[in-house]
């Protein structure tokens, strides 16, 4: 997507050095960072430099190349994908790009993985791209048809929640693509952003992001979206998703199945866009089996901010000592979820829904699982 | 209740200075401002240097007062009371306290007004003390009941929003009267706070409040109060009310909603506690007639908190130029509350429930109204 005119991407290449968009000082600097190995690409999923389930799992992909080019052994292999996947437990996408590499890699000879390595993860970035204008396609169509259901009101009041854009991806976003697209095609949406506590990637990255790109939008606290949903100003919700289970169970930033909740309680459609990657066709019943990753107190007892003379601080917002706990993600649960928008199309958050889209090799799971 | 083993109150008079604790500093700093006439007053209420409903109806009888020992006619007196209930126009609690003490005075000869204002405003201050340890010492009840009710475990974790405590009352406080008095007779109750985002009054203070009083806490973010009760991590949830109707639509902090809901989703019981006189009985659907007061976009958009080296400053968090919008509350209905705690007794949130709790003066309005 553009930024000042300038196409950009979350993520890109210059022979063997990784470069990623920092967002951990957006929006207040926009600036990359090099990645050179598993331990800094490690330590950039970790710490969310890199963050959004599809980008993470491209990074992770890379992070797996770069192992490759330093040591094609398959102990330095696994032990790097192991590392990799364990930055980030609840995503199901990181898992699954740095599994693919992994294998695809194992099944070369060594002495072929080095130069193998970077076309494995830049072919994995690009499908990313082609996957993601593909839901933005759908997800559009989604949000014209409710705005023609409504009988084309001059203005179409979308929900999201945290970061599902272009930064969150390689390019273009999930819920975000889908917003992108119908403004662009002449729906007069109008975002409601969520600023997404604890992280704020709702304050920082979609204001930024939809701005850059001229979509209409509007900060809110993430208290807000349920009396919006009472006052009839939100005619849409649509979010991304780290993780789906076969029955159509979403995990999610944490915060998002409050708004589901609400969504439900008047009658607001709730789209999820999300690849066909983020299906973890062993997982179930979300809530029971979804582990939910806890990050530091510190991101709640403290935020990150420019103060006035310019300088992008941390400050501490509770008293010394206060205790806090810090789950990252929620489980929305199917019955809630109004759609789910894939590259393959929107389908129907159910086992019967779903089932079109599980992959060949996932077959007998899918059996055994339904 | 007590800060540093020394007794404290939100708001007290020395002659004819009133001092109030300056909300809007804590919990970095622990100081008081003293207010010296209406302006002051309004000034205070509406930067939130005092908050809480109750709080701010006893701070608005006092500007009453003060206006009286200036000028006691009837002309300066009305001015005072409509520029004082003008400052927050949700709360209901802030109409009734001035509007109960013009009443008073306009009903007293203009020579005897301004030596009556000042106990007139001591009273309901009093009033205020009595009728919160009684919601405590009701609330307390229930908490207990449901800890029975569970089996008497380990810890009973109740989930609360915004501060609904001392610092929003004269003393003791609505929903943390009911923890307050639930810890000290030996139930163990664990708190989780919401931060209650834009202004954190969670975060800020009611962290603050129970640990100096020494009840186990721990701060969340807002959004993750689903995945809590989702998780079973959550026993009860008990908030306060800046306004509750006729029929038990209970207006309080926004964001008050979404856990409401999430708590009806999950059987969890969902407490309000607060004072007979925030009932607000010319109201009945609180959806439809409660105005919401919209606040600035700058407490959404910036943020204030202390910097390492000590300094208090506001930080910003969304790009510049962010569009926010800001509304403070929302309403809960009232087939979502499992029951109203006054200081006359714990009461169903349904019309019957409250009718016994109304005022003679009020008992027309209550007939044309059912």
């Amino acid at each position: 997507m553009k930024v000042n005119d300038q196409a950009w991407r979350s993520i890109w290449r210059e022979g063997a050095i990784l470069h990623v968009v920092d967002q951990t000082v957006l929006p207040h600097r926009f600036v990359s960072r090099t990645l050179h190995n598993v331990a800094d690409v490690a330590d950039a999923i970790q710490n969310m430099v890199v963050r959004g389930a599809p980008l993470i799992g491209v990074t992770g992909a890379y992070g797996v190349a770069l192992a490759a080019r330093h040591d094609a052994s398959d102990a330095t292999l696994n032990a790097a994908a192991a590392t990799l996947i364990a930055t980030r437990p609840t995503a199901i996408n990181l898992r699954w790009a740095v599994e693919q590499t992994l294998a695809q890699l194992l099944a070369l000879d060594v002495s072929l993985r080095a130069s193998a390595a970077f076309a494995l993860a830049d072919a994995l970035a690009e499908a990313d791209v082609d996957t993601n204008a593909a839901i933005g396609r759908h997800g559009a169509a989604l949000l014209r048809q409710r705005w023609e259901n409504l009988g084309r009101p001059a203005r179409l009041n979308v929900l999201t929640h945290c970061n599902a854009g272009w930064l969150g991806c390689v390019d273009w976003g999930t819920a975000l693509a889908a917003l992108y697209q119908a403004h662009d095609s002449g729906v007069p949406v109008h975002v409601w952003i969520d600023e997404t506590r604890p992280r704020n990637q709702g304050a920082s990255l979609t204001t930024w992001e939809l701005a850059a790109h001229g979509v209409p939008a509007t900060l809110i606290v993430d208290n807000a979206g349920g009396l919006l949903m009472q006052q009839g100003q939100v005619d849409a919700c649509i979010v991304g998703a780290d993780r789906i289970t076969a029955r159509g169970d979403v995990c999610n930033k944490v915060g998002t199945y409050l708004k589901a909740l609400a969504a439900q309680a008047h009658q607001v459609p709730f789209y999820v866009a999300a690849p066909v990657s983020t299906i973890d066709w062993q997982a179930w019943d979300g809530p029971r089996e979804i582990e939910i990753e806890v990050r530091a107190a510190s991101e709640v007892t403290h935020i990150t901010g420019r103060t006035t003379e310019g300088r992008v601080v941390q400050v501490q917002l509770a008293p010394p000592g206060t205790a806090a706990h810090n789950p990252a993600f929620d489980v929305t649960p199917a019955t809630l979820v109004s759609a789910i928008v894939t590259e393959q199309g929107a389908v129907a958050a159910t086992a019967a829904g779903l089932q079109p889209l599980r992959p060949a090799h996932q077959a007998t799971a899918a059996a055994s699982a339904i």
